[in-house]
């Protein structure tokens, strides 16, 4: 990720703004307010604003006339219940706003969150940086056997590195051909005098998917977890994963409460179906159960049995 | 409106604080944070939180690095044009936080905006206060006989006396019933230790639909000013519009030049069908169209001459 | 339940109407259309459309140009796929649209769903009906005394009758002189003609919370469900429920694999946190541990043992 | 657009199907139901359900027991004033789904309206077919001079033609590589034996942004009528609005009252701003006013006066 010096002294301006409130604040967050942290080869998230914290949420649940909390430890106790019987609603009263760095078929993923606040650069207005993804060797992987929407193992040799010169010259050449066409360089000055140029609208349709975009993109916080389960998880595309992963930070400095009970009632929790329950129930009565005999299908039975550290089941 | 004396401390004791913060501040809002605004006999609202400000639109418009602001008459200039254009996604950008206090029937016509967060105070968990809405005598007014969900004239003498009357006296005695069954007073102290009492949830049934409640509500500036648009409307209920209209204050005083274009563009302005376009054309051409060559209805007739200071027409 | 002679012939007359169409069709739900089934004292629900079914879901999940559906059997297990790994968004494309008539303090709690469309009988237009819920003996609970929001034993005796008169004599008190002020009977006739009436929107804030309202009220299958796993839960208020059951078994009509999938995965699952997970591989593998040593607290490791069928733990 | 033998296999058997049922049916809408509308170069939209219809909207502003529908011209005067009004909600109680084939830029720009229902075909599953949009000579536009986000005068000759050898060949080229990196060709045969083939959720990333997606997409009947007044207008992009035309006209099939209204109160129709109003006052009443004198901007001085048919002013 490289800034132009215009927007690293903007990020720098922003950074020493210092204003009084009377608003919440969390010092942690306000630590790495604007600044960006890089992912992938030329993405990158920042936060760029928030509106309340571990206490809003308890404040909200109680209706409270004051700040809602009383000590650390009851703001927990009523957060963890909170989460854990999914009283969904004082969550969303904090809100984070982001400014984000994503390849498009990435942005393609992550935009069937409805319920989110986006404002995408614009490439019918503005000409779209060169800057592509390209994914480095360790992340080469070739198509799952067992999973269809999947990876496999890694790829190598003559194959990995024809996919690598293939991914590179596509978007090269696409990019080259994009200016081409609308005759004007990424600071939008006209290239051939001689020629109109097509129009950024149309132009934009010869960028391959792995083209950059960015967006200001605002959720509460609720619905920011929500995202999070099914985006930092291990199911989820890698590429949106370590843009999950680097918010999950920012929800720890955030509201660290709200966190951990995350952390402990989502992330590392686990859902049994009916039968499920069942197969759980006779093996901690010491009876012996086949899948065959539990009415789950291979795949289920396999994942509960993983789940439950008894793979050799 | 009356607080107790612990809600006034409370209020007192945020209103004390000061942060020091990065984020955009808007002072005009920052001096009215957290003070209750009084409406209506028992209710009020008052600014809980904020996020953003007129710069934080035009920042999300131009997926800016930096505050987004160049001089003050560019942003208003392209607020004004976002407005006008329905671009909406910026003004999304925003969010705002109030404490609500107001009567259960109003709450319901409240409630259908469904894009707002909501935490109700909870009659299941419980008690609610005695504090009922009863309308001043210029508010005591007939059914209109002209628009079925509108009102006519005041009342006036026996009847307007009669109607004070029974409105009080089945507020109280419900709310006096409500406790009884309870067994249980307003601090939640027991009345008859020799009586069960009737589950909250069920005694609740038995209060008036004028009893107040009260709610933090939250919403993004886009929606807000739809709601305003709607409820700060001639045609919508009295006791509803007193709200919005004074939360139609608190947007002029953190984000003016958007208040401003709302004023312009929303507010005092109207919308024309193509029917009503053609009658004007014809006006401005020096022709004379009737009612009912225009192919609208008398009360659209009506409508569009009013609009036009023709009532005449 | 009474329906008015009217009401019953216009759900005649369209239960009696027969059209042909290209859409996917569903007789077992076809058989119940429009009518009401009785709930409460006066309530019910009655479904009036439905778009799409079972097939519909493996449709949109598969993009495909026919009917989605190879067989039965291949459709059950993608459908349980489905509802096992939260890929939510094919079931959002069944749409079912029902007619509820219920007492307005449990419209307020139903309204709280925001992903719904909701057209309610407006009693600034019109007179409400004088039906008021009252429940029977048999639900004349006490306050818990476990559970803040919740019910306990039943009241007796002379608080159980003071209870019930209280409830009927003031809602009929309340729709008395709410008829009285409006000066206009339930079916729109003047009572007194040498009086105004008070103005419909402000007479109906006389009205108990127990007054029946009625709506249409439409969602997709993936919102219908989440309310369903909310509202027909132990947790949910008794007058709730009933609805969110009989709502039940119409999914079971309309959508019978997905009917039988949310029973398997989400009514009869339980989720484990990550320390209730930590609990049940101990007790696998044969060791023992207390709450103490697990880090939950008291109420959460009650309620895991519970569900572990170890009550006595 | 070509479909495949089975593809229209399976679109000709289900439009054969016929069933009977009690539900609102449409047989205009129902003749065209399922049969694809070509658009662009490979595009289509066809619909494949649909629930309510004009006498819906009436049955649900009256929260009917019946068919809600009086006369026609009844239900035609309560449609125009419900959608003159805003009062939206009865609108929501129609629902259609399509089926759409589009490029993925379009995609990018529909899927910014959040209130449908999407499923999309998954290019993490399965392999995208070999199609990518190329304008006609007729589309092939220059930037606008005037508007940064339009198109202006065609461009000709040499410049045309090489903007159209770009688009063709950088988008087969992207798509030969697209296969030959998956090492599967479009029906899954792989391609070499000795070659792994990257991961599909990978490859994609090389495709060009004009290659054809498809998706199931849901929406309410407001919520279409808000799309449409957005995306069928002039200021759209012509490879959107050829789209919305096409439902606008499937639109006026399923309820032509409402289209009928639609396109009186929102397509013919013009908004005037408070200073707008004050302009056309004047002009009413025999005053000159300038556009200095209005308080307006040039641009919308300009607009006005084009919208009243007084260019020249």
């Amino acid at each position: 990720m490289e800034l132009t010096p215009e927007q690293q002294a903007d990020i720098n301006s922003a950074r020493e703004s210092h204003y009084e409130t009377r608003r919440p604040t969390v010092p942690e967050l306000e630590d790495v307010l604007f600044r960006p942290i890089p992912l992938l080869d030329h993405g990158f998230i920042r936060v760029v604003d928030y509106m309340g914290d571990d206490a809003a949420v308890v404040q909200a649940a109680r209706v409270s006339y004051g700040k809602g909390t009383k000590k650390v430890s009851d703001d927990a106790g009523l957060i963890n219940y909170l989460l854990r019987h999914r009283h969904t609603t004082p969550f969303e009263m904090c809100e984070i706003k982001y400014h984000i760095k994503l390849p498009i078929f990435i942005a393609r993923q992550w935009i069937r969150h409805r319920t989110a606040n986006v404002n995408e650069y614009s490439a019918r207005y503005s000409v779209l940086d060169r800057e592509f993804y390209i994914p480095t060797v360790d992340q080469l992987a070739a198509q799952s056997d067992s999973n269809r929407q999947g990876r496999g193992d890694l790829l190598t040799g003559v194959e990995a590195q024809r996919v690598m010169d293939l991914l590179q010259s596509d978007a090269q050449t696409s990019y080259d051909h994009y200016i081409e066409m609308l005759n004007e360089d990424e600071n939008g000055n006209v290239i051939d005098k001689s020629q109109r140029g097509l129009a950024r609208e149309l132009a934009r349709m010869n960028l391959t998917l792995n083209t950059y975009t960015q967006w200001y993109w605002k959720i509460d916080l609720h619905n920011l977890l929500h995202f999070l389960s099914l985006r930092a998880d291990a199911h989820a595309q890698y590429e949106i994963r370590v843009y999950a992963d680097a918010m999950l930070e920012t929800v720890k400095r955030w509201c660290p409460i709200t966190f951990q009970a995350f952390m402990d009632y989502r992330v590392g929790g686990v859902t049994l179906s009916a039968k499920a329950l069942v197969v759980v129930k006779q093996l901690l009565a010491g009876n012996a159960i086949t899948q065959a005999e539990s009415g789950m299908s291979k795949r289920e039975w396999r994942e509960l049995m993983v789940s439950l550290d008894r793979p050799e089941d």
